[in-house]
Formats: C-alpha cells, sequence, structure tokens
C-alpha cells in the first residue's frame, strides 16, 4: 500500500467544536491522527489522547494521504487549502471538505482541486458535534465516486451514517442547504414560540412536551409533502392554505399584542396570502413550494 | 341523571373537514351525535352512519348537554354562539370551543359565557384531523376544571390524549399559538426547502428521509433550548450563533442565486444578526428568544 493510500492516518484541519470531535472520534479508532488550527491552542485535550499537532496546515496535509478540512465556511478552508505550500503538499493525496457553505462555492474549490491534482469530496454534518463517533452521526459525500470508496474505512471511523449522493461535487452542499434550511427556520420559530409563551406566562418547560409532540407529526407530513412537490398536487382537503394563512395571522396578532416581533412568520403568511391570491385557494400550504420556483 | 349532564348526547356545529372528524368519532363510540353546519350539503356520510342533522345551530344546542363548536375562527364562532335563539339554548349548558384562535379571543368568549350561564371550555387540537378517533391524537383544553371533569367521558370519545392546562380560558389558546408557531414556520422552512432543492435537481422523495433526520434531532434540543430560555442560559459552545448566522447567510445566497425568495429565513437571519450586534455573539442562536420579549 502506498503512503497515499494508507489507511492508517489522517490529519483533521479546524479545531472548533466539530473539528475537535471528528479528531477525536479518529483518535479513538486508533488512526494516527494529525491536527492543525489557525489558532494555536485548541488542541490540548487531543494532544493528551495522541494527536500529532502539526506547525502548519502543509505539514498536516504531508502527514496523511487523507486530510479533513472543517472550518466555518469556504472562505477560510480557501485560505488554507489554496495557500501554495499547501496546495503542493495536498497534490496526489485527498480532501475531504466538511466545511459548510453553498453548492457552487464547493464546485468553485472542486475545479480548482482538479487543477491542482488534488483529489477533491465534498461532504456534509447533519447532525450536532455531540454526534460524531456514535451511530446518529449523519454524513452526506459527493465527488468522485472512486475517491470516496478509497477513503471510506477512514470516513467510517467516525461513526454514523455516511451516503454518497453523486459525482457533482456540489450535491452535498445542495442538501446541506436544503436540511439546513429546514432546520435554522424551525429554530426560528421555536425561538419565537418560546417568547409567546413566556409573554403569556407559560415556560419552557411547560411547552416543551407539547412542541416534542409537534417534531413527533412532522415525519409522515415529510414524507407526504415531498411527494406532493414532486408530482405537482397539493391537496388542501385536510387543512386548505386558507386556514393555514388564518393560523398565521393568529399567531402574528397575538405575538405582536405582546410587542413580539413576528417579522418571520409574517413573510411566510405573505407566501400563503400570494398563493391565494393566484387562485389556489382551496389547495394546501405547501403549494408554497411551487410559488418560489415558478416565475 | 338530568338531561344537562346526559353523557350519551353530544352535538357538533361546523362540519369542516375537523368537525367532521369529531362527529365521526363521536358516533363511531356510540354517542348520540346532532351535527349543524352553517353551509348545509356536508352532513351526508356523518347522517349515514347515525347522525342527526339539525336544521339551525339552536336546534343542535338544544339537543345536548355538551355543544363542540370547531369553526375556522372566533368571528365565525362568535357569529354562531352570540345569536340570540342559540345562546337561549347553551343556557345551562356546555360549549367546548375546539376553533383556533388567539387567547385574547378565547377570554373574551369565556367572559361573555359567564355573563349569559353558559358553561364555557376552550380547547385546541394539536393533530391532523386524520388523527381524531386515534391515540394519536392530542387536545388540549382550559378553563373550568369541574366542567371539564364533568364532561370528560364525552371527550373522551374523540380519543388520543386530554391535558387540562389550568382554569385561565385563554391558556390553551396560547399554548395553541405557540405550538403552531413552531408548526407553521417549520412548514414554511419545508416549502423552501423543498424549492431550493428542486433548483438543484434535488427532487422531494430524495430529500424527504434527510429531512426526515432533521425532524428525529428536534426533541433533545426542543428540551434542552426550553431549559435555557426558562434560566437565560443560551450557551454557545457547540454551536455559536455566529455561525448559526453564516449557515442562514449561505441559505439565503444559495436561494437568492436560483431566483428563490428567501424572505422568511433573512428575517431570521435579521434576528441573529442583532443579537450579534448586542454583544451576544458567542450564544446560541436560541438568545433571540430573549431579543424578542426584553424592549
Amino acid at each position: 500500500m502506498s503512503s497515499y493510500d494508507d489507511q492508517s492516518a489522517v490529519s483533521v484541519l479546524g479545531l472548533g467544536p466539530m473539528g475537535r470531535a471528528l479528531a477525536a472520534a479518529f483518535l479513538d479508532s486508533g488512526l494516527r491522527t494529525t491536527v492543525w488550527n489557525r489558532t494555536p491552542g485548541r488542541a490540548e485535550e487531543l494532544t493528551a489522547r495522541g494527536a500529532t499537532t502539526a506547525p502548519t496546515a502543509a505539514e498536516a496535509a504531508r502527514a496523511s494521504a487523507l486530510t479533513v478540512v472543517c472550518v466555518v465556511n469556504y472562505d477560510a478552508s480557501d485560505a488554507i487549502l489554496r495557500e501554495e505550500e499547501v496546495t503542493d503538499a495536498l497534490k496526489g493525496r485527498t480532501v475531504v471538505n466538511l466545511s459548510a457553505d453553498t453548492p457552487g462555492r464547493a464546485r468553485d474549490t472542486g475545479a480548482w482541486a482538479d487543477q491542482h491534482g488534488v483529489g477533491y469530496l465534498d461532504g456534509a454534518i447533519m447532525t450536532p458535534a455531540t454526534t460524531i463517533g456514535t451511530p446518529d452521526a449523519v454524513f452526506l459525500h459527493s465527488g468522485p465516486r472512486e475517491l470516496y470508496e478509497r477513503h471510506r474505512p477512514v470516513l467510517d471511523a467516525l461513526g454514523g451514517t455516511h451516503t454518497h449522493l453523486g459525482e457533482d461535487i456540489g450535491r452535498a452542499a445542495a442538501y446541506d442547504i436544503a436540511l439546513l434550511d429546514i432546520f435554522w427556520t424551525a429554530m426560528a420559530g421555536y425561538a419565537h414560540a418560546l417568547a409567546v409563551a413566556r409573554a403569556e406566562g407559560i415556560t419552557g418547560r411547560e411547552l416543551a412536551p407539547f412542541a416534542q409532540g409537534i417534531a413527533a407529526i412532522l415525519p409522515p407530513l415529510i414524507e407526504q409533502f415531498a411527494a406532493d412537490a414532486d408530482d405537482g398536487t397539493y391537496s388542501g382537503d385536510l387543512n386548505p392554505i386558507t386556514s393555514a394563512a388564518s393560523s398565521m395571522a393568529h399567531i402574528v396578532h397575538a405575538s405582536e399584542a405582546h410587542g413580539i416581533d413576528a417579522s418571520v412568520l409574517r413573510a411566510a403568511e405573505g407566501q400563503a396570502r400570494r398563493v391565494i391570491a393566484l387562485g389556489h385557494a382551496t389547495d394546501g400550504f405547501m403549494r408554497v413550494t411551487d410559488l418560489l420556483t415558478r416565475h
């Protein structure tokens, strides 16, 4: 086995909470793990557990056939990877970029990697840092399948499930964007709901069990609405969009009556009202998907 | 047992999808069920299953000790209940209003009911019409506990779990508003995510299993963030709000690059940016709850 295919070593660039969790999982499965972070002082615990701290990103890249990058976004990962000495070190090796950004940025970095003879996979981590190394972790990957298969044994050390979504290098980022869209919009709704509840004298702990009940009804709706979106059928038989708009208006009024900003839900209500104005009052709320995509 | 305490009969005013589901569940459990709807022609199936159709709301109200109202909002329920003949018919009887509206409207109708000698409970249905009569249904109630306990046997015919939240008549509506806030905001996020995915060549059916994975990570976060909101602790150790704002910006840019309106998430990102500007960059995203409530 050439050093470029060495499955016993891995390097991690970026030691934020997620990067540290990745490095710890690699260490736990017995891989020789080299770590680097732009700001020093993040590696103490990892070093104590057996990691090697590289003084530069280039040295970290040279230490392993596979380098995992996990920084805040692609501005940050480009600043590391496109530095000449680092690019030279990565030639003929493989980078898995687990930083989050747009599909366009992932494709741009994929093209750069091709030009420089760097093997490149783009990935996304869909679960919190605490899940890394456990069965609950969820990783999405895209890029050359051959590269993915070659490095799969090292990636498997991170635990959880790994899915290769296709050769289009931007595909993992596209899934990531869509899934984070759901996550962060839902979190914005929850933060707002806690504010409304508080104004009504309801504590977070009182609301939480029922909020968990709301989360529990989502999976079958997610499946049904996905099929509706694919097929262009948005039945409002059980819950027409007029009823959704009416609910949203109640929430907006109740929160604004307490002086609570309702701009997030106001924007969603506006989309529902536009669907109704366009003549789709008997459809379900999810027809908003078509409103957003058809011009 | 006086006719006012008769536990074998119930009336349902309003035969939308939810009202029909309620009436069907009452019929299924053998109750004498009288139904009425402002627009005729909604009761055929229920009549075939044994329901009695009342020609007026007042006659429906006179037919049972308990009348359940389920219409689109309190404008609609007030238009029915506050009609003189109906109010007279309800005197000494009990109304459970399962229509959705704001806590303020529920309290206003509660005061009207007190003035007219009408027993009044306010309720909210937290699950889709398809759950009615099944163990999955979730009902919230508020108002006089004695009334609730008296009519509990009839309400139990609707299946699922029933929770009495307190004597404040507005409390069920307050929970309802907060929980629908989560639900509709999350749905707005999902509709948007499906549009972004579609623009990236990802079908709804491809996205759905991963979207269900996002729903699956919510329950523990809901519990933790509720405690954070109660205690005023919003740790950003694992995911600071700067990172959330960065994710949101990626989503906004990626969707606007496809010409997709991102106003919902833009509003949420604006709240995150305000929290950061106020000096809380190392807190978690949920500190938005405090931003929304502290003036």
